[in-house]
């Protein structure tokens, strides 16, 4: 059986050494955020993750949310404990004091989220969507809309979702078609969603769903979508419940994983139209998802780390049990004395561990874009985490992918057995590449607004940076290190090339578009590598300073020189792939497939 | 929905570029085998493959096998499909004539049973198990033994399993617990067995249970393991079934996939001891298990290639088939347009080629070692067939993660739909890599008994032949052929290195065992690189010749330029692993992971 804690050492010390937790906490307005504060919040995090959701997580997935006659029950379990989620304020936790949350840092939100994708990825996404909803009604919506919906979504007594796609319109929003006709103070919303997470349930008393569609004089595609607020219930001026609105879920999908999580097919206004608030400016709907998608993507992003975490923690407790053979690696007893096995446990850790730096270090960078007391820093910030945004979504998890299909493996036949949850995590992880904007779609964002559009200005900052620390690194004395800046350093070099390439050839978007892909993996793994590289210098100079603990530190260091020697590595070969694939990519047409 | 057509061009061509079939049906005793005659029985199978086991892929794995009160029924369609297997011959087909076969050259049945397994993945292990059986039995068991369950195995009125693994052994056979004690002409088998395939069901009148056990003098490890034929019910001399024997299916796994092939857990001798029948001498067990594993592992790279083939091909249809967006690449106007899917699906389609040639070369290898008029002939094949069998195993079913995992990403959220079928190519393939060896087995048996124990000799010898036409093509005046031969002769020197390091560590195990996947990946890379770049050339010909479909051969062309670009190109990043990553794998303690 699977279960999880939260490793709160690791979570810590990449909070402090590659988000700049101390600075952040530093910064106006999160004054009374210390040290000591966060570390009891993770505490308190930890344990209810350990204690609530992780005993759900197979419950979750076994029974799954069940469909009937409109009707969606969540699996056994889940209802009280979304009840104490709230109670105890971690619903709220990431939102702002205004509506009843508790304005935390991001980054300190980020580490607790990690927990709850790590101890229930199905049940997480309900938070997920309920905040994306508050996110885009805080920013958007009328002071009315804000005084009626806010205050119970934050508490959690209502949960909220967002309906973007239909049959015909999936990654592509211009082909909408869901219709919304003005009446009075409100609109009528009809047309058909798919896919919409958490869409119903019984759970909350209301569910506030956000739903795009185009009114009757709109342009067509994305200019002519607009933002609309339908409640499941309709609500009274006193903010008690009134009617059932015109909405139903019609079904729930069958999927490969996440089954706690229902994801719903709704109807709008089969009986004349649901009613709906307007959220924001009409034809301006798409401007409203992108406010909160920075937030979604990195929270997606999470999920990899988070998979991935829980992932290898099956793994090692399996290994570091499991007696079978005679294992080559002095010292161990169990099947983590084989080295293919120890190969496989490493490459989870270390690949975890940049992938949780990397989404840290996004996160540390949106607390200083939203709150640095420069003016210049604050835009800076603001730029990389525009940059980082596609690459902690896509790199992590697409990352996951292979890591928790390494910790079936590990698990030898016992890991293709259900009962053992290794199954289960490669199950769940493989939505993430998919929601929230496809690998595709991060890359295509990558190469396009985020680098072709600014020219590299971004990219090649942060590339002088890596640079830097990597020939400092390269040059010292203690051998691990100087490997480690060494490797870093031509990964470095490689990401350039492959940027400058894609610069170059900005009038063939095909070709470019070819290896947006592979560059997305490029950037996340060079990225990634540099902040491993830093976490090994910290704990050098921690190791040095004989404060903490020898052990963990020593295996920064270890897992830094691993990542180095394996997955840094691939660097040259992802820029070749960019600069050198796409003539053989792009070379058949249809009938030739 | 998924539906599969057998590549039967694909096929031939690969049959007769790669896989020497033109010699093979010259060979003595193929006389019969004319190349008209094998195009006539692909084309049958296929016929058998899309209209019977096909459309019962889906319905197996949704209703999957049941176990009831020791009896397992198999999902709906199952039962008769098999009797109608049978009844065309299509079990006993790659048995010998002599029980009842058709005696075909292995290269033949191979591409046969490709079709089984990508049309009913969990549907082909029944055949493949008993196949397996067949050859166990017929190598090493007594003529009465041969007579007996012989000709019913091969007819398929009788099925076969194999017995190996139990709780606490799993890879490691030295310690394996079950006995068998002497009595009379026969021996009371008694122990637990789990994993077995087919291991109950009622498919098929008999179920003929191999069956590994310890004697009661036999010395500890593995060389006092002994092999037995266990009936479930017991055989009258004139073949007529007699009393039920004393075993029993105790239960079935609930599995990630082949949901439709009951995977049982065995109990043996619960009322005295199950009456079994010594196969071989006694002790020798573990050599007569080794007869049959060339052929089911390469069987179970072929599940490989299946799976990777009918995932390509679903993802293919649904992206020609899905509108969304707009495609970049002119002449496209579905999904398939978006460079990025055309990237996935040209992965998919570089790498199941590639690797199809690579089972095809070794099956017809297996074909000169059995059948070569020549004696040196036959040694050099047989060296050759051990060393390219693990690579075979391990490397296509490594490969198939990504392939189907792609797959399910072509498909977008549609992916993460069971109904699609993409999710289900994924948690089939996902078993490939763990049985009949893991890939870490795999890995080792490559590097230590394939290339140590030899001092490389026949690698070396076959990275001669890759490296005289790798320098051949990178001479040619065609431009694509000429890419190619230069990144295959870099791959093939970063393969010779790799071997070259792990021979020269071979007094430091743990070291080369932490690269051995690596290695094994290089290899799977390098040689299915160099057939790939084989049946580029070969087309070249053929399109100057004007003979064949310029379109098909044209995309053999491209494809193989995109495998350099895309894949060979791994091949310096994988030795650099196997020569620089074992230090930091084997760092940490136990403590510390």
């Amino acid at each position: 059986m699977s279960t999880y804690a939260a490793p709160l050492r690791d979570m810590l010390f990449t909070m402090k050494e590659v988000g700049g937790l101390d600075a952040i906490c530093a910064q106006p307005g999160h004054e009374e955020t210390t040290p000591d504060l966060v570390e009891a919040i993770l505490q308190e995090a930890a344990h209810y993750a350990t204690g609530v959701l992780d005993p759900l997580n197979r419950t979750g997935d076994v029974q799954g949310a069940r469909w009937h006659d409109g009707q969606v029950t969540p699996a056994d379990g889940f209802r009280e404990a979304w009840a104490s989620f709230c109670e105890n304020g971690w619903n709220g936790m990431p939102a702002a004091t205004e509506w009843g949350g508790q304005g935390l840092p991001t980054l300190v939100s980020t580490a607790v989220l990690e927990m709850w994708k790590s101890s229930n990825l199905a049940f997480s996404l309900c938070q997920m969507l309920t905040l994306g909803a508050v996110e885009a009604i805080a920013h958007h919506g009328s002071d009315a809309l804000k005084r009626r919906f806010l205050e119970p979504m934050v508490a959690g007594r209502w949960t909220g979702t967002m309906n973007l796609t239909e049959p015909q319109a999936g990654s592509d929003l211009a082909a909408l078609r869901s219709r919304a006709v003005p009446e009075g103070d409100h609109y009528r919303v009809s047309g058909n969603k798919i896919f919409i997470t958490w869409g119903e349930h019984d759970m909350a008393e209301n569910i506030v769903h956000l739903v795009l569609a185009r009114l009757p004089d709109a342009p067509p595609g994305v200019k002519g979508i607009s933002l609309f607020l339908c409640p499941k219930y309709l609500v009274n001026d006193d903010g008690s419940l009134g009617e059932r609105n015109d909405l139903a879920c019609t079904s729930i999908e069958h999927k490969m994983g996440i089954h706690g999580s229902p994801t719903a097919s709704m109807s709008f206004g089969d009986c004349g139209g649901a009613i709906g608030y307007l959220v924001g400016e009409p034809n301006q709907g798409l401007a409203c998802m992108f406010t909160m998608m920075n937030h979604a993507r990195l929270n997606v992003g999470l999920e990899g780390v988070g998979i991935a975490e829980r992932a290898y923690q099956r793994a090692r407790a399996y290994a570091l049990e499991r007696v079978q053979g005679k294992p080559l690696l002095s010292g161990s007893t169990t099947i983590a004395g084989h080295p293919d096995v120890r190969r496989m446990l490493m490459d989870m850790k270390a690949r975890t561990e940049a992938m949780r730096a990397l989404a840290y270090f996004c996160a540390g960078q949106m607390d200083r874009a939203a709150g640095h007391a420069d003016a210049q820093e604050r835009e800076q910030a603001l730029a990389l985490v525009g940059l980082l945004i596609p690459v902690v979504k896509g790199w992590c998890t697409d990352s996951a992918q292979g890591i928790t299909s390494d910790g079936v493996q590990v698990h030898g036949g016992m890991g293709y057995v259900e009962e053992t949850g290794a199954s289960q995590h490669l199950r769940d992880a493989r939505i993430t590449t998919i929601y929230e904007g496809t690998t595709g779609i991060q890359a295509n964002d990558l190469i396009g607004r985020k680098l072709a559009r600014e020219g590299g200005r971004t990219l090649k900052a942060l590339l002088g940076r890596i640079d830097g620390d990597a020939r400092r690194l390269a040059e010292m004395p203690d051998a691990a290190l100087a490997q480690i800046g060494g490797v870093l350093a031509a990964s470095a070099r490689a990401l350039g090339d492959a940027a400058d390439w894609l610069l170059a050839h900005d009038d063939q978007p095909a070709q470019c578009a070819a290896g947006a892909v592979p560059f997305l993996r490029l950037a996340g793994t060079v990225i990634g590598g540099w902040l491993s590289a830093r976490m090994a210098e910290a704990a050098t100079a921690q190791l040095a300073a004989r404060s903490g603990d020898a052990g963990f530190l020593g295996a920064k260091r270890a897992t830094a020189s691993h990542y180095a020697a394996h997955v840094l590595v691939q660097a040259p070969m992802l820029r070749d792939i960019v600069t050198g694939g796409a003539a053989s990519t792009l070379a058949l047409a249809d009938d030739q497939l």
